[in-house]
């Protein structure tokens, strides 16, 4: 076999991270260059318009609207998808896989919804499929998954992996500023989008969530099968009594695997002041392990940007032309197994929850009856009083979803609560 | 080729590493199989004494005392080397490099030392030699910082990679406890060794640091080149105004580098509260790295103890087998090319100075005409009375280690200033 003096790539998208992605390929030759073997060269720019201005230089020849005929010609050894969105995306990458190429993608949305698929095309074709860059941005967090922890076992997974999120509770946090308020700083300084919607509702996590619960237990997830709560209910009172409490709000993706079965979800979560995921703060994104043998593991990083997610996106793609050159290929996703879901309504964990009810005599025990009635034990109570009121805040022991909800359903028909207000789960804490 | 069935795996040490690994290869069989395209087999364990009771069952046809044996074996197609020490291991593995059997090891002294020589060696063999564990454990960092981050441009590494100092620092910092009970402590706990001196002093933080600077910047740095003062002299009062002033006390190794010139050193450093390493307690370890795509990550576990170390381990093994079985060989460390070290004189940071001085008029303007004659800046000053005299805590703005050094010496020869105390670095400010 003749020597491979360079690998060609074949880049679909030129937005922030395709651009940056050109740019530290050109800049980073010769280092890249030592690490594959061969020199790395991008050759192809699929673009939709390519008469648009654009931050990086790219030379005629190799700019291009026909993004269907990248994946197909044979002058491309490697294909970059980072167009975004799932289709095109989906049937260029299924191509380019089939023709033989391997591909690295930075495509969320279309590695949560397609991933179990697409792992089967690459592993038929024996060619690679790498996507660390659609979890987490610049973090490396598939890899250690795939690699690091390989002959571990992963118990559970607690992911900040929505920067926008992050980003408003921590404002909420620190200010004491309401969501809406918060939400407003975001999107002025371009962490939110004028339209919210994906990142404060959970949806962007969600899909996060099934592609690290996919590969955590080798059990394929989409995002139909994640639980999903967002945080516009969060109040600075919510966040205010957390802190009273030794608690931090966080989105959370969690992931676990419990007896065979598996739960993955995203909601609000109180996590207790000294968790390292505690620590993470403003728009950066963070992964915590619980496994077998390594114990526990946080990587932390930003979760978006152009540089971080194509420094994400370059690190695959060495990869990928490392094994091309070596005529090898790197570490496929084994087969997949489908695992039973546990129904949330089973999930156990510890409860904060927050009341209104009268101030009189015999109220906290009326409240502490239905909560006993229906076996949920409480850890502490804060009792704050306003005007003829009381603000009750319960932090409870590990209790199944279903009896808090039989709790909270009888607490409402209880005369003394005037309301029962916001319901946090806690995760993190020490058991 | 015929298609190879098992991978033969010797291994040298059986303490608590290596009982973690053999049992875990053994637990994990099918998991890495998959993952390898080979069965994975122990078929060698050399120990020094085969009459000892473990905490493993080793068949006997297994267990020998030859570890010479081992490494020349032709029956043994990888090495793995967890018996510490620089010698017999450094032979032991260049033997079996040179007999092109791929080796991981988890020996940090030798790799600190020997590493550029070791690295040469594999390369010429043209095998494997992986050391993921040799620095911080059970986290996932050398392969980050050889694969994720390759095409990345890395500036500066911060890492808490002594977990034995840091859980000191926690006790002193959660009780106010003095430095010799909280060392006292760890010792009773298992965390300190009966001689503390290669944690407390540095040494131990020092050899990791000059891997992760080895591995970061691409230049031979041995544990010679590294700057290193250890935590016996900080004291409670130290950590006490650093909590009032917003930071927490680290031992840090910390690698840069500026304007092509290295800096590798250990010492403690008042870290901002807000920082991430702040938030890595008790006996965990860290690492923190700021590239230029990629901007700031860091890398949080356990960084010793015998699942995570030989977790770290497995990773590698699992690595270096399903090279050799797909005839291809791993990343290789690239040409490692000398860089000139800034010396200690010439690095610039924060400080922070406590000084006792004579609580009367006209003594702060003394101390800081003293500071700016040397052109060193004054960000902040706390001062606080105690009996005639005034207890000064000043933090510095950026300046350099000569500058603060020769203020420090006029400091002593002033007669206001009874005494200079602590004087430790501020790493990690936003600046």
């Amino acid at each position: 076999m003749a020597v491979r003096e360079t690998v060609r790539v074949g880049v679909l998208g030129c937005g922030n991270v395709g651009a940056s992605l050109v740019r530290l390929v050109a800049e980073h030759g010769d280092v890249i260059a030592a690490r594959v073997g061969a020199r790395v060269e991008v050759t192809r720019v699929a673009v939709r318009d390519a008469g648009r201005t654009r931050t990086v230089a790219i030379p005629a020849g190799v700019l291009t609207e026909d993004a269907a005929a990248v994946v197909t010609d044979p002058d491309v050894d490697v294909v970059v998808e980072v167009m975004g969105g799932t289709d095109p995306a989906r049937q260029l990458i299924e191509t380019a896989l089939r023709a033989g190429k391997p591909v690295v993608t930075a495509n969320k949305e279309l590695i949560a919804r397609d991933g179990p698929e697409l792992f089967r095309i690459a592993a038929d074709a024996g060619v690679d499929l790498l996507f660390e860059a659609s979890v987490a941005g610049g973090i490396p967090l598939i890899r250690p998954l795939r690699e690091s922890l390989a002959g571990d076992r992963i118990r559970r997974v607690l992911g900040i992996v929505n920067g926008t999120t992050n980003y408003i509770l921590t404002r909420m946090a620190d200010e004491g500023a309401p969501f809406a308020d918060a939400l407003a700083e975001a999107q002025r300084l371009g962490y939110a989008e004028a339209d919210p919607t994906a990142d404060v509702e959970g949806f962007d996590a969600a899909a996060k969530a099934a592609i690290i619960a996919t590969i955590a237990f080798g059990a394929p997830v989409g995002p139909g099968d994640v639980h999903r709560e967002g945080i516009t209910g969060i109040t600075a009172d919510d966040i205010a009594s957390a802190a009273r409490l030794g608690y931090v709000v966080k989105l959370l993706a969690v992931a676990e695997e419990v007896d065979g079965a598996i739960t993955v979800r995203v909601h609000p979560a109180m996590v207790p002041v000294h968790h390292p995921l505690a620590a993470v703060r403003e728009a950066f994104n963070a992964v915590f392990i619980e496994a077998d043998a390594v114990g526990e593991l946080m990587l932390y990083g930003r979760g978006a940007g152009g540089d971080p997610t194509a420094s994400a996106v370059l690190g695959d793609l060495v990869d990928a032309a490392r094994n091309l050159v070596a005529g090898a290929r790197g570490a496929t996703i084994g087969e997949l197994t489908a695992a039973p879901f546990r129904p949330m309504a089973e999930v156990t964990t510890p409860y904060y929850v927050l009341l209104e009810a009268a101030d009189r005599p015999g109220v906290l025990a009326a409240i502490a009856e239905r909560f006993g009635r229906h076996g949920v034990s409480i850890a502490s109570m804060e009792q704050r009083g306003i005007g003829a009121d009381a603000r009750l805040v319960f932090i409870t022991h590990r209790a199944r979803e279903a009896d808090l909800m039989a709790t909270l359903d009888d607490l409402r028909g209880t005369d003394a609560v005037r309301r029962v207000g916001s319901v946090i789960r806690v995760v993190g804490e020490e058991e």
